[in-house]
């Protein structure tokens, strides 16, 4: 039999909400995570887990408190554990995320509107 | 000051050695490794980790014992941990794997000519 391989692209097609990572797959307890993003995001750090961002379509920015990072198509970065950072994009960029189950992704900030509900699967 | 973004193309153009993949990120205990493979791997399995493979350039096909998948560019797989499978490429294909650090290429094949050294970064 085929089995049926995870196209992102089709995937990106599935949805339009902004900064509400979808979970496409896991490995063990890790998870791959599709968002679209526009605009700023919240100021934020995860205390207990580092964070990776990789870019599918368009282009993402990172703030740091001591600087920031530009990402493009087939760019990636690792957002270490415990460091506050700010993702932005000034056109709509699309990204995977890969993380532990159970990160949210405000972080340690108190719940609000732009707090995403977890396990989403698309 | 800017932080650099990790390329996953750039990366590529380091090495040209198949079926050795090359770590370029760690989240947590976690690796991303890059890999370019062609030809037919050995069938093998991973008792203990779940594997995820994505596509960047080219076609990858991974036979299992009752099927397959095959993989084109920006679609990616979830071998589930004790499945045995086997990559092969008819044409040079560049992936990456995420999966935790330790996990062997080889998986539980006694250690042959195939077997990679792990944690070689680029």
């Amino acid at each position: 039999m085929e089995y049926k391989a995870l196209n992102l692209k089709n995937k990106f097609n599935l949805f339009n909400d902004k900064w509400s990572p979808k979970v496409i797959a896991e490995i063990n307890n890790y998870q791959f995570k599709l968002a679209k993003l526009k605009g700023d995001f919240q100021w934020h750090s995860h205390k207990d887990s580092d964070e990776a961002f990789l870019v599918i379509e368009g282009d993402l920015r990172i703030d740091f408190k001591d600087g920031y990072v530009n990402l493009s198509k087939g760019e990636m970065y690792v957002v270490p554990k415990g460091i506050e950072h700010k993702p932005s994009a000034s056109e709509e960029v699309e990204i995977m995320l890969i993380e532990p189950k159970g990160i949210v992704n405000t972080g340690d900030l108190a719940p609000n509107n732009l707090t995403a509900k977890n396990d989403i699967w698309i």
